[in-house]
């Protein structure tokens, strides 16, 4: 139900206090979500070359110890909401030298079409992700 | 008590869907809240030098309408709220062609020494973040 | 004949030597060829609209003396060499403190259409692009 | 004699083209030269804590053909000459689904003390560099 994303702080992610900056792990939990999506037979890429978007819509990140270069850490990303036309991904990264919490985020998704419109999230999408958040999701 | 920023959205910002990608509006408000600092008389980068850094601990952005390659953008920043440890700043992009709402944004940052343990701000920064929060920063 | 681009280094666009990230370089030679076929009445913008594409095809860069965050830097933007499915700009960074040589860049961009095949300049763009090279374009 | 380094085009790394913004080859570069050292034995982020800087100073790359979204990449990074004072890296970017050509870079990395002063690389990088390269270093 979780997916597990490993990686390490990039050279070019940190800025001058010596820390990943702190815009990087939006695109951190960006490669979870899609990962966590690939896993389970769902490729955003195919989704968005058959015309299905999802922009973001809504962050929240707490930040709760820096993390630097060349660490190791892991992002756990779960489907923490599924509605008809939303998403909302919830994610925690730790070091995995200790296990210690690095962060947490939430991060919400809007199904949009070629145009931009809002739009309902595809059956297959709704389906499995909806397996993934362990709940029948709402209509 | 305002900021004012101005920019155009650079091509390396866009993604494939054609918007600028979510991550960069953390960037814009770092350089609304620097610009609001320096009209103020605060130079942050001379803070760093003198041993104080401003991590940002906790983010919350609410996207409601896209921006695209090479649109001007204005972001308005304001202190929103003033502790001896924290800064809260928020935030507010609209589209200069027809002030439409893009982003509403709220960061904030903590006070630390050079060694990444937390702090007080100094004086000088209180007194003009307080001045520009409108109100007495609680001690 | 030759575009002038001021700007600041972002602190984001540090890295943890204490200097901006070699990558930005590319990103601020993407603002100063815009930005200067825009201020001689290209939009690169509408010729995307258009269906015409400009990707990099080559870059070469020196870097000759690091810039610091809030650094204020000016950037020299020229058409070096123009053929009919080419475009060769060359490009000056210097402090504006000092006028001290930051970096110098030549960046080849071709022509392609929607596609990602290669072909001609537009008419339009090869006659305002060859006014700035001071020479007859090549055919 | 050759690093081998696997990586997924990320969606941030995408531009409105629909292709990997040209700037992210520079980031790729940087882990991949991080990643034959490691691999050798030599760790960056311990070099840069004994206070040995390696900043670039030279850049080249040839963009042969686009990656996009998702695309899986190996890039191959080695060492193609040796000084005293300087590391130069070849590399070339294949796309894993065919081993197409995507890119060749060559970058240059001059060796600095903390201060940014040019000073010579230590002995234990060089004979491991030295190695790599397949030819005594000059001195």
């Amino acid at each position: 139900m979780t997916g597990v994303f490993d990686f390490r702080v990039r050279y070019a992610e940190t800025d001058q206090m010596g820390r990943a900056h702190h815009r990087h792990y939006l695109v951190w939990c960006e490669s979870g979500r899609t990962a966590l999506m690939r896993g389970n037979g769902v490729s955003y890429a195919e989704l968005e070359r058959a015309g299905v978007l999802l922009p973001v819509s809504r962050v929240e990140i707490e930040y709760r110890a820096p993390v630097a270069y060349d660490d190791e850490v892991r992002l756990y990303t779960r489907v923490d909401r599924l509605r008809s036309r939303e998403i909302v991904f919830a994610y925690r990264f730790v070091k995995r030298v200790d296990g210690a919490l690095v962060a947490r985020a939430r991060i919400h998704l809007v199904c949009a079409d070629s145009e931009g419109r809002p739009t309902r999230l595809p059956a297959k999408v709704r389906e499995t992700l909806g397996r993934l958040a362990g709940a029948t999701p709402d209509s």
